[in-house]
Formats: C-alpha cells, sequence, structure tokens
C-alpha cells in the first residue's frame, strides 16, 4: 500500500541528492514561506473556502475570469477530481506520462486505450493521435511538455487535436504544470482557447513552479460552469490549507524569480544534455525543467550507491527497463551528477556491462 | 458554487466572534506551530507518500497496527475517499448529521435513505434504527457525538446496530471527530472492535482535537486491509502537506492540553446550557465541546449583527428554520454570547416577535 512509485522519496534516503523529483532548481521563495508562516498562526479557524484571495490573485496572474478558476490540494487532487466529475466510460491517453491519469481513471472504473509514443518518432505525439480519438472516448489526458519526456506538442497538432475531441465530444485534459520552465511559455499555453473550446480542462501546478510541492497548491482552469461545478460536488470544501492559499498569493508576486529559474534550466539544460550526450547516453528532446534518457539497466540503482537518486523510469506505461529522467538543477550540482555518472558508466563499461 | 453551507466563515464577517466552528477553545498549541514551521522549510520536496512518522506516532497513540490507519487531508477527505472506495448503491443516514457524507454519497450517484432523528426523541438514535438496517444497504454514516446535536449513541444501541451492520452486508461510517470533548472519550471509542468488525470505519481529526482546522488533518481507522487499499487507489499519495504531518507528530505528544480542553470544555458546556435554558431556549443534550437549540428564527441574524456568529441549522436534512449550534468557547467569550444574547431576546420579545 502506498508504495512510492514516483520520484522525490527524500523520506527512505535522506542524504541523497535528488534528481528524481521534477522541481524549481532555485528552492522556494523565502516570500512563500513567510507567507505561509503567517498563515499558520490563522489554523485553528478553518481555511476559506471560497479561497476568495487565492481565486482573486490567480485571476489577475492568468487574466481569466474568477469563475473559470478552481484549486486543489496540488495538481494530483484535480486528476482525481476531473475524473470522479467526468464519470468517463472510455479514456484515452497518450503513454507514457504521469502515472496519476491512469490511476484515477481506473479509479472511476473506466476502460482505458493506449496512444503510444514511440522511441523512434522521439516519443512525440504525432497526427496518427487524430484517428485515435473517437466518439466512443469521453476523456483525453496530455501532457505538456509530457512527464517524463520533456516533449512539447506540435502547436498545430495540438489545436487539431482539441477541435477533433471537440468534434466528438471528447473533454481534453491539458497538463501544463511544467509549461513555466519552457524557453517561451506563452507559445504552448492554450489558455487563450478556454473560452471557445467548453471541452478544455488546463492543469497548472505551483509545486513545481515555486518548488512548494510538499505545501500542496494546484488549480485547473476551464470555462465550463457545469463541469466546474460537478468538480466540487466530488470534493470537499475546506482542500486548500490556509498556509498554502497565503503562500500561493505571496508565490504569485515573484515574477522575478520564475523568470530567472527558467533562464538557468534553459542554460543547465543544454549543459546537461551536452554531458550525458558526452557520456553516449541517447537523450530525447525534452525542454522542460528535466531531462529524459536511455541508459545502461541497473544505472539508477548504481548511482543511488553514489547517494544520487535519478527517476527510474521503467513503471511507466509504455516503457522497459533503461529510461531515466532527470531534474535540472544548479550547475554544481548538474555537475556532480554528471561526473558521478561518468564514474559509475566507466565502472560498468570495465566490468563489461 | 461553493456556497458556504458550513460555520466558520470569518473571511466574509472578519471581526466577529465566531461560535459556528467546533473548534477546541484553547487555540492551537504553540508546538504544533512550531512543528509546521520546521516542515514549512522543506516544501521544495514533496510530502513522504508514507506518512510514516505521523503513521507511527498515530499508532502509538491510538494502540493500534500501523496497517489500521489511513491519513487524509482533513477528516474530510476520508469521507469523500469512502464513499468512491465502497461506491455504493444504497446508504442510511441518520439526520440531521454532517452535511459531507451525504455531499459524499450523492456524488457517487449513491441512493439515500434516512433514519429521521427526532425532537421528541431528543435527537437521540433510538432501536428503531435497528429494523430500518437491511442487506439492501451497503453503508451507513453514524456520527458519535453527533453533529450538530452533540447527542451520545447509547453504548449497548451501538453494538446492536454494529452487529446489525455486519449481518446484513453494511459498512459502518462511525465518525468520532468529536469523541475527545466526552467526559470519558474511551467508553464511547469503539477502536477497540476494529480487528473482531472488518465492516467497521473509525474517521477522527486533528482539527478539532487541536484547533488545527486550517492546516488540515484527520485520519481513518479499520482492519480491512482491502477496504483501505481501495481507498488509497481513489486519492492521490501526497495528500499530507509536509507541514501537516510534522504538527500532527507533534499535535499527538499534547496530552495535557486535550485534557485541559476537555475539562474546559465540560465546565463552559454546563454553564452555557444552564444560562441558554435561563433564556428560555430549548438545549438538547449535547455531550460534545457545542450545544444545539432550539430559538426563535431570525436569532442568528440578529447575532451577527452584534458580531457574533451561531451556526443556523436551518440547512441541514430534517431540520426547520429555528436551530443553531454554538461551539463552548473560553468563559469571558460564552459570558459575551450569553449577554448579547439576552439582549437580542429581550428585543425580539419587546418587539413582539
Amino acid at each position: 500500500m502506498n508504495q512510492h512509485i514516483h520520484g522525490g522519496d527524500v523520506y527512505r534516503y535522506p542524504d541523497i541528492l535528488d534528481f528524481s523529483a521534477n522541481i524549481n532548481p532555485l528552492g522556494t521563495p523565502e516570500s512563500v514561506i513567510k507567507a505561509a508562516e503567517k498563515g499558520l498562526h490563522k489554523i485553528e479557524h478553518y481555511p476559506d473556502v471560497k479561497k476568495e484571495e487565492l481565486v482573486t490573485a490567480l485571476s489577475v496572474y492568468e487574466q481569466l475570469p474568477r469563475e473559470f478558476i478552481i484549486c486543489g490540494n496540488g495538481a494530483a487532487e484535480l486528476i482525481f477530481a476531473v475524473a470522479w466529475a467526468k464519470k468517463p466510460k472510455k479514456a484515452l491517453l497518450a503513454v507514457p506520462t504521469f502515472a496519476e491519469y491512469e490511476q484515477a481513471l481506473k479509479s472511476t472504473g473506466c476502460q482505458i486505450e493506449y496512444f503510444y509514443l514511440k522511441e523512434e518518432e522521439g516519443f512525440a505525439v504525432t497526427e496518427k493521435i487524430l484517428e485515435q480519438i473517437t466518439p466512443e472516448q469521453d476523456i483525453l489526458f496530455l501532457c505538456n511538455p509530457n512527464n517524463p519526456t520533456g516533449v512539447l506538442i506540435d502547436l498545430v497538432l495540438l489545436d487539431e487535436i482539441l477541435k477533433a475531441c471537440r468534434k466528438c465530444g471528447v473533454f481534453l485534459v491539458l497538463d501544463e504544470c511544467f509549461v513555466d520552465f519552457l524557453e517561451c511559455p506563452k507559445k504552448a499555453e492554450k489558455k487563450a482557447h478556454l473560452t471557445e473550446f467548453e471541452n478544455l480542462f488546463i492543469l497548472k501546478a505551483f509545486t513545481k513552479r515555486y518548488a512548494m510541492a510538499g505545501l500542496r497548491l494546484g488549480y485547473g482552469l476551464c470555462s465550463n460552469q457545469q463541469f466546474l461545478w460537478d468538480m466540487h460536488s466530488v470534493m470537499q470544501p475546506w482542500n486548500i490549507s490556509i498556509p498554502a492559499q497565503e503562500a500561493g498569493v505571496a508565490a504569485l508576486m515573484e515574477e522575478n524569480y520564475v523568470n530567472l529559474a527558467r533562464k538557468l534550466v534553459q542554460t543547465e539544460r543544454n549543459y546537461l544534455k551536452g554531458e550525458l550526450c558526452k557520456l553516449g547516453l541517447r537523450v530525447y528532446d525534452s525542454r522542460a525543467n528535466y531531462l529524459f534518457f536511455r541508459g545502461p539497466k541497473g544505472l539508477g540503482r548504481r548511482m543511488l550507491e553514489q547517494k544520487i537518486m535519478l527517476r527510474d523510469c521503467s513503471n511507466y506505461p509504455g516503457l522497459s527497463g533503461g529510461y531515466y529522467r532527470i531534474a535540472v538543477r544548479t550547475h554544481r550540482e548538474n555537475e556532480k551528477l554528471v561526473s558521478c555518472m561518468r564514474q559509475v558508466l566507466k565502472e560498468a563499461a570495465d566490468c563489461g556491462i
């Protein structure tokens, strides 16, 4: 029960350098921790069920009406709430992707069809997906950029997918949790389509953008008021703690911090990608704050012995052993990873593995 | 959307003296806030999905095996998770009671039957409920002491209900969130029956016991491992924030604080009950940290004008207008309530209402 199938298990490995969780490498902004601390002194009260200040701040930040916004105890809560509110009979998933979509869908008894992202196509979503979207499906989850691959969906293709979904009556959940780390997030974001497409639900998270995974805060964007109402009816009203609500408001002011992180991620991702390629590893085309690559089986275990944790992706549907994901961290940490990996791979080669 | 149907809305009424939420009158223990503060400095990491330290502390506190324990983002999250894991076709509710049971059940499409608690029977659960438990039902929610009435279920009757449920294959969710404020919690608690009764799920909360409603932490106790597994499969793994996990561990050490609160509640509940009776109000037999009474319609609104918030219970299924619930607070606050209510009732009487 509660097996740790995801990255970020720093609890069983306390002295580890954690490359397995995709968090902003700059760490949590001080202002966010301060705001949460302030919130702690009010916890004898229930949280605001209307999340009034947080929703107002999000409405300004996203430049969208308040009514389009729904907040979750992390984006993960909203994935389950979407599934329960929709109660889909049939779903389409482009795999490998984030495991919670499938878990949430299966928990409603939904049947799942897969669109397999292929290694020979660089794990990209291709036009073939359009043929697989049919009126028999109720819901499609897409992660853009995808987790664990970091691969972006072609902009024109994404528009076509959105239209195909509307035509077929398929609800599209577009997970943009990692969009903030792209070189130009505005190009990839689909929020401008929300009013036109009532079948579009966009998922976003504070978790990664502000390195506050441990406080839990995510949100969803959707113009379909009936659907948001249905989501509220499957969730408790007090789902966001007071510290998380107050931290969220403070976080949204941290524009500079996000810009700095974005630049750092671009530079360091390029550095890491170059170094990993030099080590003979096959690195895929990630645009996010993490890299996805293929290496020898057992690499994760060997790196762990060196106190560095990778995300072994062999438990993703559609993947076998030998695929790994690493977060892009600060330069010093990335250097440490590269140097350690060079040593581990050399030893493995010397042993003839 | 997100109408505030519960008590505790200090956000729309910031200068209010809040008697509408049933929180420990001593406020949050300093140790709990300190532990949560410490947790805030780790929030760049994901929370521990295994909640290892918290579950260990709960296991010691409840004297139950670790495997019996499931943690929630407040007890409210677990109410929904129970409903989604069980997917009941038919449920029985003893009303008036906490509104979230019905909301959670309805969100799964479950049909609901009611056992009406009657004013002429002091809103007590009576033996008649045994006739209403049938094999057609899948689940029964009982709150002991009940919210909003504070009335306790007779111990012998509760055992009979538990047996009747087992015989009929009905899953019993026993909400003991307010049990800690009873004069003798041990007498009412049913956790000793968990091993014998696999159809029993006990719900408990840190919220009220340690006045930490705004941080969100609750837990459930059950010996049925398959059912707990089913619950985990309908919930995200990161549901409890790091500050909440660490605060929970600290809270469980606060034995003295809970004992003090219990004594204060006994004394002050008696004081409040006496004063409300003197004011001519009909006060029911609450054993919890709140009182349920009948008064003139409009009393809630008039008290609100005086900056004191009661819980108007007219929106509970099974109740009409004129029923109220108030928390037991500190003596000075309770005196203020009584004095204000005396004035308001006098004015109402003078106006011939």
